[in-house]
């Protein structure tokens, strides 16, 4: 069993059972973004996480090992096209170098990792139209010199 | 005096008083990465700020004019390359879909407005090394039928 | 059931019915470019509208989820080559910046959405040879300041 | 003096008067689109135009050979990056096929031309928020069998 | 039965009776590199000449109805390889600014139609070396103000 | 001098003579399109050609050298986008393998040569509307087998 | 029987025989390099090589057909990857402008015919490490003014 | 001085003396490829040698230093437009696969330097054309297993 | 049986074993990284370490001749996308002058082969968190002139 | 003064000098490859390294500044060219996916670091010719699991 299949078993398991991105993550007790972008085949899961989501969703034999696999991450085109993706990337194109120029004015010459790194997307509900808040968190590495 | 000019006299406006962004902006009282993004040419002022921003950082005449001007917006590479800005390119691509799992579970059909939209930059002491955390806000806009 | 299934058992009906898109949209009594743009898989249709579709066209089980569920859009090339679709694209590529300048003067800083948008197509009859014409109408959203 | 000096002369002027694309199109007797497009040099104008706006403007010498002059239509990128552009470009992509089967349904197979073609843009009010209304207008032209 | 399986069909067809392409135009009395296009899937046959093709071919139930629909024109790449086409895209991008400016100076600002257009290609004898002539011909289609 | 040099006077000193590429054509008794292309830096010269022209034109010193140099042939973009010359590729991409068909059925296996080639433009008039008449006529190269 | 199938036939019959391309070239009584290129499917042969060849190999029928058609030439990357081929590429790179400086000095304004041309490889053995040598053999073809 | 600088300083000294390429190399008793390749910037020469070249064309102070400079080799398009390297890359694209298994047949897995490389470029008179021989000749360097 | 399928066979007998590429490389008396490669297809074995893997692993008939085969090496993308090897390819990019200066002041004009080349892995470890050690070694190739 | 300006200034103080980077990493007492890119405006010197350097070569004023920036990292090719950066891209290529096989094989799940990384060029000699041995020291980045 692939990434591919068990990304297709959890689908169709969390459709049959009505159960939602969130409920999930809740029984793993990790967070949303996280659990969400392991089962489409994005992150790997450790072992006991793995374990509970097969129990969960009685998925397959086979199902844990292709879960806490490594994955090979890739994603379709350079500049993505569904809207939703495209404002994101629009946003890294728009507010790319002002976020350069503010991290490095608080933190010095370095980035901000995207591998120690968490999400989180929250509801801000307002009566002129809800608000979606989405916080990134990565661990800031400075440039070494040697 | 166009976007480029201006652009070119606040750099070295700040760099002769010593200024950074956050002083910049606690000055004209906006968030700091607005008026980053303003300063750098990517988001046109309201007339009351660039006064302020004039003011300020002494700009010559013509000044106000470009900075209230509708920009433009343009980035250089459709996948960039410094590794700061990357690093927010390879979210968008590891985490794009995850992000329309989590945002339409959550509000329905439509997307996150890069329009009607803002976006902060905090850190958080560790001891195990500083953390970046970026937070975007944006409405969302429900598709429409007709 | 997925979208591209659906969609296919929607043209085999279509063709077998001798439907036209307009007639499915009378029936729906929704727009005609909306009704065709959710049968080819390009938006998702509310339950009541997707409910009637199944019904008129007779769609195999599982249509109503697939019609419902939030689709991914894509398109295949960055430049379009089919012919007609082309037209539209030198349009944008040779009036883009035209559109720009004559929207902000009216509006101010900001975009026409495409997600709060609408489009319709009509026949002008002429003596010289019949007129295309494609109304678009999407809410200005302003730039906002933070 | 050649198209693009002849955009930067317009500029200046229209800037130094106070003029709205708008105002100058009302004095040229011509549509909004047309009249900015000319100026933006992506149409050559008709001699009788080109001197009504080198009067109205007091374009230096020159100017109007460089108006009436044939331009060589170019953009700067096969996806445009500015929201407002991308926005249209993105309704080409999601809606092509759809424009493809409502057009060719109502017209048989044939194209909506781009250069027997005009476009307008005109303000909605709406509570809710102004709304966009861009309507394009070309001539069919069917495929011809030989 | 779509687009492909047609070609398909005919291709196999032609070559079980050993007919040219010269010989099925000849039979269907229209040119042969539009029947010869028709029949590769990149334009739409009228349905008398598309009756005329299955009796002559022998092509099976739905072949009308394939060749009557209306293509979707693509082709690969955007700058072709195979040595034949390439020399053709070589003369468009060798010649394409002169031939934009001999037509135009014949013509005034306008371009040639590719949809109500006609092509043909004769052999020329040569004692040097035959050569091959093709003839495009193409309505103009002026510029429009408005 | 060189090629953009003389291409530069040249398009001055027609201007300024007001000539068309016709006349210098007919001056030169060669065919307008070589002409043109040649003037327009794509072809080179024979001397006695260059010569009439410096004399007719009455270029500048080292004309001749720039007109009878070997130019090195390049264009702007891999797919074109000026309406007129687009239309041009788009007949390649739609009649290519159409072409390729009907000249190796008439010809053998092998290609027309745009090297040992040649092109006209004419005007077909017509009360519907002109067209536009374009003859290519390059020699077949058979393919070597050895 | 198509150019793809007759490929992997003729590789299958090949190895199970133990032949090397040179071996059946030299049964033909041609090149190796056409050979190989019309084995491969990038070139067509004449009718009586084709026989030789279904001989030799014992290919099943349809071989012949397919091996003396003509084929429509392709390859997969713009820019290729393998090693050995992305060396002779970055020669093209390095070394294409001395070649047309070169060839230009000696033959005229023209071009090295890649149609009426063939190439040889030999082994140079040599202390050091033994050579490849390739020789490639190309008409010159002379542009031509009209 | 640069490369650029003395590649434009030796174009300006060959042709005021009207050599060609073939009378510099033999002044500077070396190959005709490789002295073009180096007096266009793409090879550096050994001090020698560019000592005799500076001699010969009597360049300014500065050019030994930047001929003996090792260059950055580049060039403009990742497929060549000039018809002269064009056919050479065809050549690549459509005999790559070939040469590696006639190369490979010959010498085992591994490739032809194009660094320990050399080309030479010859006329072969012939009463139907002339023809250009090109011969290339690199190491083999065998893929090293460890 | 291809290099594909033989590497399937080799990841499901490595995972059915429980063998790491460690273990294997040991049993073959050869380094990891070149052992990896091979398995992945991206290298060709010398026939006794094939006959060696197939007894290990226990390899179904026609596994050595695919291992012992000359690959076509070739990649998915340009820019690469999982993070892992983009970082390494990001070095490339911000080092790739660097180590040209750095290479070719030691050794003179010339590069490193990735032909005659070897590579290993290590790791260090370290309080503040385990390193990488990445180590390559490529026989220095000088230019050549003729 | 700017990071281009500073490094022109460096590159003509080193070279008046006659100093290798060698010479000035020693000087500086740092490595030779990270000097380099700090020199080649790749890397920000920490202030007292930048004070150093602009004594060791007497930099103009201003010079410690622009060392001392945090650099905006960009190359000029996705598939850089110069051969000797091109091996190490075809390293990445071709070594990738074995990369992330063996590293993650000892490390779990996680890449290199670029940013936490060190890198170092040193040569081997070798009767058979010499080698060039690159050493990349990055820290293990494991993913994290939230």
């Amino acid at each position: 069993m692939n990434k591919e299949q068990v990304v297709e078993a959890i689908i169709l398991a969390k459709h049959a059972r009505q159960l939602s991105w969130q409920n999930i993550a809740d029984e793993l007790e990790m967070g949303c973004v996280w659990v969400t972008s392991a089962c489409l085949g994005m992150n790997s899961m450790p072992e006991n996480v793995a374990d509970k989501l097969c129990q969960l969703l009685e998925l397959p034999a086979g199902s844990q090992a292709a879960l806490t696999a490594y994955p090979t991450k890739q994603w379709q085109r350079d500049v993505p096209q569904d809207p939703l993706v495209y404002r994101l990337y629009e946003v890294v194109g728009v507010y790319g170098d002002t976020l350069k120029e503010v991290i490095q004015e608080q933190f010095g010459d370095g980035i901000m990792s995207a591998i120690d790194f968490s999400m989180d997307v929250a509801k801000q509900t307002d009566p002129k139209g809800d608000r979606v808040v989405i916080t990134m968190n990565g661990k800031f590495l400075p440039y070494k010199a040697w």
